[in-house]
């Protein structure tokens, strides 16, 4: 197994843009794609990752650039698989903020010839491919459509039950479940920033000073 | 063990008005309870279930009154537990649309004196006691409070990581959740009532005919 941690380096997490200048969105962004990296490496399989980034990036990681839209760029790593061999291949999102090695070993060990790890809204956070003829598309309800792609070349569909790779970080309520769960450097980098849990309100949310 | 499934029988779901009338909330918050203990019957242990409703409530399940605020009535049990003997007792919520047999016997089978489920915002969305000191404070981010109460009566803590257990049903945007993931009757009863998803904005939504 190989993973693919896609990451788009300009202008990221736009949505985070009440909480975060664009400067520290950037920033943060790196954070978020470092501790998924480092989580992946600290998993019991410890399988190689490529970062799949639209731009040159400096990360612990080999990278490779492609500035296609996310699906197609994905779905190329796909095609490049069948052409390569069997390998299976992971994809997994940066920002898995809450993402532990353990909840990535019951990702790469969950059996199936398509894995899918849910995420919050519709979205899809972790696939793992090993059929031949399974494709991605991330617009709208990725996780239904995949589930139908999934039926529609016959593979065998796994999906992964987990809160940790289920929350991606994109809307500042999110910034709240970083505090609460996230294990690697992103809480801290939020509190060094002044960053707190504020409990005044029906669901958690975030203060900063 | 035995589970507890805690029920506001009154003006329940007040945060679903803006998708659901008064009598429709309180009619889909049955629907939801009712998926909860279906679930629970389905699981391999199928450990016996009282709900404990704030007031009389027409179940398939047998029913205990209290209605004291939710802690108050959920540490009730717990100290009924201790005087009664050491059996596990597991509170589970009654709004997880998304909770499978599976899923519980995850939260049912974990090793641990407390055993916690983490929900969105904060919250503590599944419980499993088996020590006599611990007890539980719904309010505010009520999963980080529940962390530090087993740690200070020295409980084992253990953290159980599923999706399906973290999403409960408060506001408008979790009903795409229930349309996407739940396998009871809460979607077909929100889709007999003309909600779809909704995939023309961001983050996936529910529209109503």
């Amino acid at each position: 197994m190989r993973v693919v941690v896609p990451f788009a380096a300009a202008a990221p997490k736009t949505r985070l843009g009440p909480a975060l200048s664009a400067a520290e969105r950037v920033e943060f962004s790196r954070v978020l794609l470092a501790d998924v990296l480092g989580a992946i490496d600290d998993t019991d399989r410890q399988p190689p990752v490529t970062v799949l980034s639209t731009e040159p990036v400096d990360v612990d990681a080999s990278v490779s650039v492609d500035d296609r839209p996310l699906s197609d760029a994905v779905n190329a790593v796909f095609e490049d698989r069948v052409a390569g061999g069997d390998e299976a291949v992971a994809v997994v999102m940066s920002d898995l903020a809450l993402a532990t090695p353990a909840a990535l070993d019951r990702l790469f060990g969950a059996d199936g010839d398509v894995v899918l790890a849910p995420g919050r809204g519709g979205g899809t956070n972790a696939v793992v491919s090993r059929h031949p003829g399974f494709r991605v598309d991330y617009h709208g309800a990725s996780i239904r459509d995949h589930r139908r792609a999934a039926g529609a070349v016959g593979a065998d569909l796994t999906e992964v039950d987990s809160y940790r790779l289920g929350i991606d970080v994109d809307e500042p309520e999110d910034l709240a479940e970083v505090l609460l769960h996230g294990r690697g450097a992103a809480p801290t980098w939020l509190r060094e920033r002044g960053f707190e849990l504020d409990v005044s309100g029906g669901r958690v949310s975030v203060a900063r000073e």
